[in-house]
Order: structure tokens, then C-alpha cells, then sequence
């Protein structure tokens, strides 16, 4: 049950870029910037993260054989940087889920192949600022 | 046997904060942004990324039990991404590698604890510039 606070989720809305780290399932790091990812916050105890595959290639692979994802909001626009850690949900280029985000983006930037729409429940939040309170879990 | 090529070099001087993931041993990722990294590229065969634990929490103990770890370099003034897959062959908190580069830093950001020099081995390097191309190994 993890929910954003309102200056979370302004914080990512100003990174154009976020880092996108997946593990294989024997435990290869990977991590790549994505572009397109928006927070649906519609649930009433767990907020979710979407992001559009367009170009994934070992992050796809991992996230099929291991859920677990890490992400961080930090920019010299944020205010400090926090951590999302969550797991995929669904993979999907069915729904209103995969039709609505990509309406939006088709508009935004079009020409991208839009393959699937990952649904990522966040399920921890840490902090990442510089300082004695890294790492330390905050949701 | 991996070198990096000077423009990949350049590029990392270009980018101010790099995202470094790692995995715990049950491959739970992690990432964060770091600051403060040196490439060494005074072996023949390999070159090297030096980090420097400050602040490392998950990171520490993810390096302490798996020794794989992931960074992509790219910032809008970069000549497109690529990410480095390494191997963290030594943390240390002593010797050449740890007072030089301490020694550096000391100068330019005073007041950081420094706790130790983390020596990854540079080991696979990847394109991850949005595009067809993306996930594509290159060296």
C-alpha cells in the first residue's frame, strides 16, 4: 500500500529521463533511460507507474522472468531524489490501459512502434538525496 | 577485454550524475545517482570505473553479495547513450587507488565521508540511445 505525495509526483513530472534498472533472474543488473512513463494514481491504495516499451530489449527479458523494478526521480530541477522500487503487474497491448496512454503519446510523439504498456505496482519509496538519509525507506 | 573509445570518455565527462544500478543476490535492483566516478584506463586489457561509497546503503550491501552492476551515460549533451556492464573487483578503504583518488576529491567536494573506492571492472558496453538499435551490444 504505497501512495505518492503530491511533491513526488510534481518532482516527476519535471525528469524528462528516468533510470529504469530490472535484474535478469540470476541477477544481472540492467538500467535504461526511459522517456515515457506516467503515474496512474487511480487506485485507492497503490499507486502504479506505466511506462511504454518501445525499444526494450534485456529490460523486457527481465521483467518477464523477474518482476522487480527500480527507479529514481532526480533532476537539478527535483526537489532531492527518491527511489521507487515495484513490480510488473501486467504487459499488455490490449485495453483501455494500453488504447489511452498511447492515444496521448501517438499525439505527443508520433512514429514510436508503442509495442506494450508495463504496469508497474510501487511498492516501496526510499530516499536517494546525497546525505546520511540515503537509502533510507520513506513509504 | 573491454576499452572504452575516447568519445564514449568524453561522454562520460559530459554527464555530471550517473545512474548505477546493482541487484541483490535474489535480484531484487537497485539504483541510484552518482557523482563522483573516475575511469582509470591504465591496464592494456580492461578499463575500470571507480566509485566512491559515500552514502552507499542497498548499493554496498548489493556490490558485497553480487558483484554485477549496470551504468548508462547520457545527458542531453552527450552524443547518444550507451551502458556499461561491469564487475566489482575490490572495495577498499586504502593504497594507491583509494588516496589518489580521495586525494582528488578532498579538494574539490570537502566533507565527504569517503568511505571507500569501489573498482568495477568494465566488462560489456551497450547502445541505449532510443532506437532500433537500442539494447545492442558494442563492445
Amino acid at each position: 500500500m504505497v501512495k505518492l505525495t503530491p511533491e513526488m509526483k510534481e518532482n516527476i513530472k519535471k525528469v524528462r529521463v528516468l533510470p529504469l534498472a530490472t535484474a535478469s533472474k540470476s541477477g544481472i543488473p540492467n538500467v535504461i533511460p526511459i522517456g515515457i512513463a506516467e503515474i496512474n494514481d487511480k487506485d485507492e491504495k497503490d499507486d502504479y507507474i506505466h511506462v511504454m516499451n518501445n525499444f526494450f530489449l534485456k529490460t523486457i527479458a527481465n521483467m518477464k522472468e523477474n518482476p522487480h523494478v527500480a527507479i529514481y526521480v532526480w533532476s537539478p530541477e527535483t526537489t532531492g531524489c527518491f527511489q521507487m522500487k515495484g513490480e510488473v503487474v501486467e504487459i499488455t497491448d490490449k485495453g483501455n490501459v494500453y488504447s489511452e496512454m498511447t492515444g496521448r503519446v501517438a499525439t505527443m510523439k508520433p512514429g514510436l512502434p508503442m509495442k506494450q504498456i508495463v504496469r508497474i505496482k510501487i511498492t516501496e519509496v526510499f530516499n536517494c538525496t546525497s546525505g546520511k538519509e540515503a537509502g533510507q525507506k520513506i513509504a
